[in-house]
């Protein structure tokens, strides 16, 4: 049986390292998959943007996940089942809704609540400790998610705003999601949404972030660019990413997740 | 069986996988739950509180930790027995003893003296590889402390100075422990020091650091607070700590462990 | 039985993470050791090397390795055995056979070509996890190498040119290959070098980098040299390498890899 842990905790300090002691003491014997902690601080769409797009890669099991500004607040603890059978469990801040939802649906929801499945003493700023680990350990070991408190209603839980792209003809106004290590820029497009606007693979188009405009060839990967090319191509997780052959394209564009970038057709 | 990992080795290099490495190729079946590699490069007093924090969250088993800038020079390698039956295997610099202490006192000291439980051959710079994790997974597997080498006496052992802070009325003068990574500022602060100088909670102190001033409210979670509110509260391993409602304090501060906050309440 | 697993993918994002769940899906009983991820992005040379100085101290099994700037071209995907029995997957760049050699040299090469051994769905610019994780996976799981796809001739794999310093007497120029989180800074030399070089241990040599000139004490730990103090000695890997006693001396010299450094002795 598999725990998988995604969060915002880093791994410069013992958050993470704590959470896996808490999982490991109440069940030895489950195996801990860490997805990321490197999510940037406090960011829940983050969060839930890679939690969706990584959970079809891993094994069936209970899904952790912490990004938790709102811990110790009125936001409530909750465990997810959802309609494939994966049980989710972090704060209802939205975190958990995109995920579940693309695993076959939300099929029951409920508070944590029940203090026998959390630790003695609930602090007030580390529930990925004394609240979500435990959970999450417990369900792993086969206790039923009724059992962890009161049924919630799908409808009332938190959902998170997925900034949606503007596609006209030749032109499109996207948002940055999310920048990776290798500095690719994800954006909140599909291929679906290139084809609207009529941007046709292997030709050049505009691209306006901030003040700068640079040019871009639509093409499959790196490899079918010349170095120090900028491309637009549909990523591994099937989002439409630019990125900067053999290079880092956010550097080169000072990008930042939630900026706006234009994109045109050389036509227009 | 278990066998958690401490260091300063930080994740960049491959310092702590051929840690792993070579425990695994002692002991395959024995589980590593790695605490933290994040302590700053040689601070081994970081690396001690951390230690003390985490350990009661651990599963019992042998407790690793490294964070050893005398490594080649005259300071013994240690295996600890503590009176709860934990085993801690490092430096003979003061960082495994406050875990130890906590965790039932020190029974038993032993210098890591027989290299049947070490490499073949060890180098002068890397004994966490060399001798720390041998030594662990060989008492992982049941080797008893005794054989690994000679006892040492208790308190010959080396010690760490842990700052004191000065507590007056309506007045502290205390020192930055830790940064964690949302920027949250640890002080050698415990509830006690707090009512001893009569700080109230949900009243509003003064902060002095280096040559900045600033007020914060003493309050019980981020949550309690709006948002760009300092805060001082008690932190989820029960230290004194400053952190800034949705932001990071130790930037605003320009804080770093080792420097002096005052605290006094308004009234003065 | 072991996969071992590096890379430059960081751990920032969800790479690793999802490899993990990708292996653990195919075969849900492997133990994987993360070796490293912290290979600079698309330094092949650097994770070659990294490679063959970390597998002597890894349990037998498969070796995954990605670093891989060439992904989604014509570069092969390729499986490797070597005359000890492990097992090396990753791309046809170099960075695998460093180690391979080692480990009792290449005995057969395999590219990756039965789409049974790789995910439903091969993205671009992902093949860390839809290539090279599950072939990792099934040959961990006892499927042979042969089964992979067709065997590849052994010389016509892509090699590495590894830098070679120039020696002379009483003085040698060599290149960085690495700088570690401590900042000790590795050359590619070894003791024979120093000795063909006439460097003696204990005495002070004047090393030269970009336009900094400094002394250094040729030491065998950093506790034999005064704080301070810059020293040259054998590192744990058996490579000659600079530090600063207490201190960090890449960044004291502002040395990066691949930069030249010249060592002479203080007689000329």
């Amino acid at each position: 049986m598999f725990v998988t842990f995604l969060s915002d905790f880093g791994l410069q300090d013992d958050f993470v390292g704590t959470c896996h002691g808490v999982i490991k003491r109440i069940a030895p014997e489950i195996q801990i998959i860490d997805v990321t902690h490197g999510i940037d601080p406090r960011h829940v769409l983050q969060g839930a943007l890679v939690l969706a797009n990584t959970t079809p890669y891993m094994p069936e099991g209970v899904h952790l996940a912490v990004v938790d500004p709102g811990v110790g607040g009125s936001r409530r603890p909750l465990a997810l089942r959802s309609g494939d059978g994966r049980l989710f469990v972090g704060p209802d801040n939205g975190l958990l809704v995109p995920a579940a939802e693309q695993q076959g649906g939300i099929q029951a929801a409920h508070e944590l609540a029940n203090a026998d499945y959390a630790l003695h003493s609930v602090s007030r700023t580390f529930h990925g400790r004394d609240l979500f680990s435990p959970a999450a350990a417990h369900l792993a070991r086969g206790v039923a998610i009724e059992e962890l408190g009161p049924p919630l209603a799908v409808d009332a839980l938190a959902r998170l705003d997925i900034p949606v792209p503007d596609v006209g003809e030749n032109r499109i106004r996207a948002t940055i999601l999310y920048i990776d290590r290798f500095g690719n820029v994800q954006l909140n497009l599909t291929r679906e949404h290139l084809e609207r606007a009529e941007v046709v693979p292997g030709t050049t188009v505009e691209i306006e972030l901030g003040l700068e405009r640079y040019y871009a060839v639509t093409a499959r990967t790196f490899a079918d660019a010349r170095r120090g090319d900028v491309i637009l191509y549909e990523d591994s997780y099937r989002n439409i990413a630019l990125a900067l052959s053999g290079g880092n394209v956010a550097e080169l564009f000072a990008a930042a997740p939630g900026q706006e970038v234009r994109i045109r057709t050389r036509g227009v």
